[in-house]
């Protein structure tokens, strides 16, 4: 099904065609590309709100600025869906976050409209400043750089990075600060709390009512008084809005707080921006969700709500017929409600993805002991760290491919300290739609090469719940490993996944099946796939053990030796890279003790995966059951190609 | 030689002997502690300026505050000499930074004291913090939280996280800003621009003096209106200096800014910040080097100058009667500069590191285009790939250990679009004095698992020449892959260094020597140690072969499979961790080509490497010539393990 645009959407095949129309036009544009958004979003999902609170700035921003030339950089980039459809993209925008289909996101090899690619948040600041300095070197004056950044994206340290470098330069950067107060959840921390009191004027207020009081008492002294009084007003203004606001600190020339759902406004705004030079900030104050009645209402349900009626504002849940297995996410969220419940010294912390990673079922129950703390992931590190150092035993919960930003911290601050800090690495594996940016494949090849760290990953449901208790019970025992457990978005396999507590000797694997000629080591969910594997080949006469190994570090060694003095070939698979991976642990094992089996390892190649279903992504990696297959299939026949001259 | 402490430094075995004293004897406590410091580092070397400008702080703190309960935070750490000599190690302090001896940092395991291990910037925030929330949830409202963070290390985007969240909490932390506008070369920014503005307070006074003017025409209106003016000032400094300033703007109420170097006076303002509780930030100004007057002159040369004649000033470098071998940084210097002058696009950036990189010799050079970000290794990244847009070719000269720090931004911004940036990855390896906190020794491992990236080490200076000269001839032309470069800290081996330039082959490795039955491979500059090695094994009848792989990433394959074939048994030979690394690229090339050969891997073990001489650390992890030989006889006489029951 086709969404058929609005009249005037309809014409507009570039930012070109947009700059033809009359400023007067652009209401209705606006008021188009909203409804095509709903439209599109209503049927095929993805994001939402965020897109829905800028079109009037997609809008402007294309209409102002001479796109592509002009550089408009969005950070995280899940609200370029305006901006994508206004850029050429329109008639393809249904194949949005579908394999081969459009990204989600902006994307360099996907329009020449996206001038940077993204998928994290805080990126802009940094890269639009790269693209002024070397605008500048090039002698090109002309050229603007826009990065578009939200309040939440905003409390990241990136962010204050590339501000406390851009207030020091001269260079033809405009930061539009798109305040909505919202991350995917509510927005926190003091940044957010000042944008507020600047928005709402409360310290400009205050200050002028009480000085306001004591000149008031003036009136008496007549006319001229009055008018020295009206002077030393504005003066406070400037002082107060202009040279003592956070950014003018930093060296960026302040604007606002305007209304940026106001398309006639925001316009105007935006082209006299074009003539003042130099770093400055615009601060806009726009409605996620705006223009849809249940989305502005529950924000955080309407950040991703899948797809819905748009007339009901229902969303539409699949409707199963048996009981399913839970997500990973509520198991984790409800696991350690029970461990924190038990033991008063538990915590939970995470940067800014309570609703992401349930812990906001913790926030709910314990709030005392839960801690959102903003869209800053080093920062997430190193406070557990501070806490673990107290005797306290945290969970720090932070999406595989974020914890790329605090792997600093985690080396530095817990590992070589020796801290028993706990990461559930949520969101690890091949994540799906939201595509590479936020594939988490990295993390078993950048964890387990840091001493000090145990490296685990759950097959289930009931296997994350006793990794979780037996970290908190190693934590509070031996407080002297980081304990990182990986487990993937969405569902498990364990409809009655609420078994009870069981402790894990740590680095001990499990076998699942006995087997001849072919072993299967899988680490995490992915056995599942094996253990369907193993049925097929069981058609085909290939009778495979399967073991489950559960940690990547460390490793099961006495199973280790056992299998590979039982099986002469050996299959290792993984959702993580296959460089440095649990394939190349096993590896190093079997080197180091001088075995010579044949080993083939699946896993995720040295390449970037695209977006798609992750059934779709497994399939193409070779590492669902049929790709284990036919792997298997080839390895079980495979010749050793060693022809040793000396031997 | 050990140094005689002053008559009251010598009664000082802890913070308990230092709150005895009267306050009037604190002033010759601070003069007989930089003494002591200064006779230590002229005779032992170490850090310098940062602990003489903190000599007030160390001893006011530990007077004012309970410590160990209460918690002392340094940031970076190399400013806590004072602070360790004054806790219990004065004794031991000629063992600073010795293999064996007291750590140049702060570290848990050496002290109670301690509160947070460190060594890189910017983590007491953060760190405090945790421990604060802590104390608030054990119902120890007491317990003091004390972050000392320097002008510099508040650039970096985690202090500015950790802000964000303090600054929303109720948490017992005080923030002292030690401001000296120094990281160890002068500090940049925004930021430190707005400290000098408010600290010379030009937007108060500017402030002040116009609405002063104006109110002074009121003079004439009598008594009452001159009260009434007063109030107004009053008002107005409140709310200037108070809610409009940057960190209150933050939630953090502002004290200062005092000078840091006055003893009596920091002490009666520590106490008195003592009882205000909440989250808080104390302006201290002070002077690196405070106290000895060379270092207070040359700040960046007295940031660890080394041994030094006290009296006269004169750093005492060592005589050689024959040319030495440059340092790899010097080498990196002159050939950027070598480079850019032949192609316009090329451009440095450094975050903080202009001295220690030598990209400074280019910032001299060609300013316009070398760039120092400040401590801010995430911008540097996103910065860099933002320039590499617009087809900038561009070198980002970082510390092995602080790439930690932009581990995401190398993935998300770099690598997943394709971007070629230059990574030189200075001090690579086992870094020596600074110790676990500062070797670059996961870099092989982290780096290598990301698609698009080329990872390279040279063996010698020509090599990083004609490296340097290959990825900025690849990124001009193929624009596709990042290119790391690793190389370690220090001296090279090759005197007469500026060799003509010759592009590398990628992915191609160098055969030094053939032989029989063993090869050595190595990758980067232990190659040196193994060329030893081959000389001693020929004394024991063992003819090694020796190749200079050169590259991690892409593996010089056809090499590979003619070494596999042609050699029995193999030994890889790295300075980094073994879990991952190059060692393992090999395995995973061997394995996924069938190959049986026995492989020994030499490296960075699985554990935390301490500090100490280089040659110290080499030995101990086996990777000398020494531990290349006594390997090497071990494994050629090994016995293969495997006994295949199927076979």
């Amino acid at each position: 099904m086709l969404i058929t645009p609005g009249k005037l959407l309809a014409t507009i095949n570039s930012p070109e065609d947009l700059r033809k129309l009359d400023s007067s036009q652009l209401p209705q544009v606006c008021n188009e590309l909203r409804q095509f958004i709903i439209d599109n979003v209503s049927v095929y999902g993805g994001h939402f709100g965020a897109s829905l609170g800028v079109v009037e700035l997609s809008v402007a921003l294309h209409y102002v600025f001479n796109t592509p030339d002009d550089q408009l950089v969005w950070d995280v980039g899940h609200q370029a869906y305006g901006h994508k459809i206004l850029t050429g993209r329109r008639d393809e925008f249904h194949s949005n976050r579908v394999y081969g289909g459009l990204s989600g996101f902006p994307k360099r090899k996907e329009s020449i409209y996206d001038a940077f690619g993204v998928g994290h948040s805080s990126t802009s600041i940094s890269s639009a400043l790269g693209m002024a300095v070397a605008s500048a070197l090039e002698k090109n004056f002309e050229r603007q750089h826009i990065a578009i950044i939200g309040d939440g994206a905003m409390t990241a340290g990136l962010a204050f990075e590339g501000m406390n470098h851009a207030g020091a330069t001269d260079s033809n950067l405009l930061i539009i600060l798109n305040d909505n107060c919202m991350a995917i959840d509510p927005n926190v921390g003091a940044l957010k709390e000042y944008l507020t009191d600047i928005t709402t004027s409360q310290t400009y207020n205050k200050f002028k009512d009480e000085v306001w009081n004591l000149l008031g008492k003036m009136s008496n002294f007549g006319k001229s008084a009055q008018e020295i009084v009206s002077k030393v007003e504005t003066a406070m203004k400037t002082a107060i809005l202009r040279q003592s606001n956070l950014f003018e600190s930093l060296g960026l020339r302040y604007f606002g707080p305007i209304d940026g759902n106001d398309i006639s406004h925001l316009t105007e705004v935006l082209k006299d921006l074009k003539n003042i030079p130099g770093p400055k900030l615009l601060h806009c104050l726009t409605v996620k969700g705006k223009g849809y009645g249940p989305a502005e209402k529950d924000q955080t349900k309407w950040h991703a709500p899948g797809v819905f009626d748009k007339i009901t504002g229902e969303i539409k849940k699949k409707v199963y017929n048996t009981p399913q297995a839970p997500k990973y996410q509520d198991v984790f969220g409800h696991t350690i409600v029970e461990l924190a419940k038990e033991n008063p010294k538990i915590v939970g912390i995470t940067p800014a993805m309570p609703s992401g990673s349930s812990l906001n079922i913790m926030m709910e129950t314990i709030p005392e002991r839960a801690f959102d703390v903003g869209i800053a992931e080093q920062h997430a590190v190193t406070f557990s760290a501070g806490m673990a150092t107290r005797g306290d035993i945290v969970f720090c919960n932070i999406y595989s491919t974020f914890m790329q930003r605090a792997y600093d911290q985690v080396v530095h601050d817990v590992c070589i300290q020796e801290l028993p800090v706990i990461f559930c690495l949520d969101r690890a594996g091949l994540v799906g739609a939201d595509g590479p940016t936020h594939h988490g494949v990295y993390d078993i090849a950048f964890m387990r090469c840091i001493p000090n760290m145990v490296v685990a990953s759950p097959m289930n449901e009931q296997e994350l719940r006793n990794m979780m208790f037996t970290a908190q019970l190693e934590s509070f025992q031996s407080g002297k490993n980081a304990f990182t457990i990986r487990y993937p978005r969405g569902n498990g396999v364990m409809p009655d996944w609420k078994t009870p507590f069981e402790e894990i000797q740590i680095g001990k694997g499990r076998k699942i099946k006995d087997g001849t000629g072919l072993a299967i080591l899988s680490f995490g969910p992915l056995g599942n796939f094996a253990l369907q594997a193993c049925e097929e080949l069981e058609k085909h006469g290939i009778d495979a053990g399967l073991f489950d190994m559960r940690f990547a570090k460390p490793l099961d060694e006495a199973m280790l030796h056992e299998i590979f003095l039982s099986y002469e070939r050996v299959m290792t698979l993984e959702d993580g890279c296959l460089q440095g991976g649990f394939g190349s642990a096993v590896l190093e094992f079997m080197i180091d003790n001088g075995y010579t089996n044949q080993v083939k390892r699946l896993g995720i190649p040295d390449s970037i995966v695209e977006h798609g279903e992750p059934s779709e992504l497994y399939k193409e990696c070779g590492i669902d059951t049929t790709g284990i297959v036919s792997a298997s299939l080839e390895f079980v026949t495979r010749q050793s190609k060693t022809v040793l001259a000396i031997h």
